[in-house]
């Protein structure tokens, strides 16, 4: 890659995703109500494609090697309310109007621990 | 794995950390005051490690695969305020106080951009 294709994927206009060698980008939920962080996952670009086709987020679950529509068996989809890049286009975030609790445990967010001296905590 | 340790894992208050194939954990920083997320990147054992020791951000760059300390050369360190792990802890989430700009673009945060109709707009 030379300078000026760094550059234009940095401060242009064209979506071009940075996929790693997985054929992956990582990919952040957020509440869009609450700003709280609800997942993080993977997304590989058929999953991308159909995220932004759908308005329903989609990803690639990684354990089971396939293309995964968050919530299609619990209901609890999530739906787009904004997809931002950021500057290297190798992380999406979305910020999505969650249909129910996100996390498969029944918690809203994944993020339900806090770190505090070395152990987790109810992060309430 | 059996399934209790897997279920240690999303219940307990022991930090165990899943690190991929390549010794990383995902994380995603957000701005404690504003709630956006700053930037995505991530960290091995030893930046986690030094990250809780020393309260500020460190993380594994994959380019220059080697520990980097955000902020070392320009001086905009990320202070963290909080840190928190997903349900199978393979994804750290850090509210910080960031004194500077994040971006090396001397955006405020990495996630300047907004998908829309395929295309990339300054999210303002």
């Amino acid at each position: 890659m030379n300078e000026n294709q760094k550059s234009d994927r940095e401060i242009g206009s064209e979506l071009n995703p940075k996929y790693d060698s997985n054929g992956l980008i990582t990919a952040v939920v957020t509440d869009v109500s609450s700003g709280d962080i609800l997942m993080v996952a993977f997304m590989n670009a058929e999953a991308l494609d159909l995220t932004l086709e759908t308005g329903i987020a989609h990803f690639y679950s990684r354990s089971r090697q396939k293309l995964w529509k968050k919530g299609e068996s619990s209901g609890n989809i999530l739906n787009v309310a904004e997809m931002r890049i950021d500057c290297d286009q190798d992380a999406l975030w979305i910020k999505a109007k969650p249909a129910g609790p996100t996390c498969h445990t029944g918690a809203k967010s994944c993020f339900y621990r806090r770190i505090e001296n070395g152990q987790l905590r109810d992060a309430g």
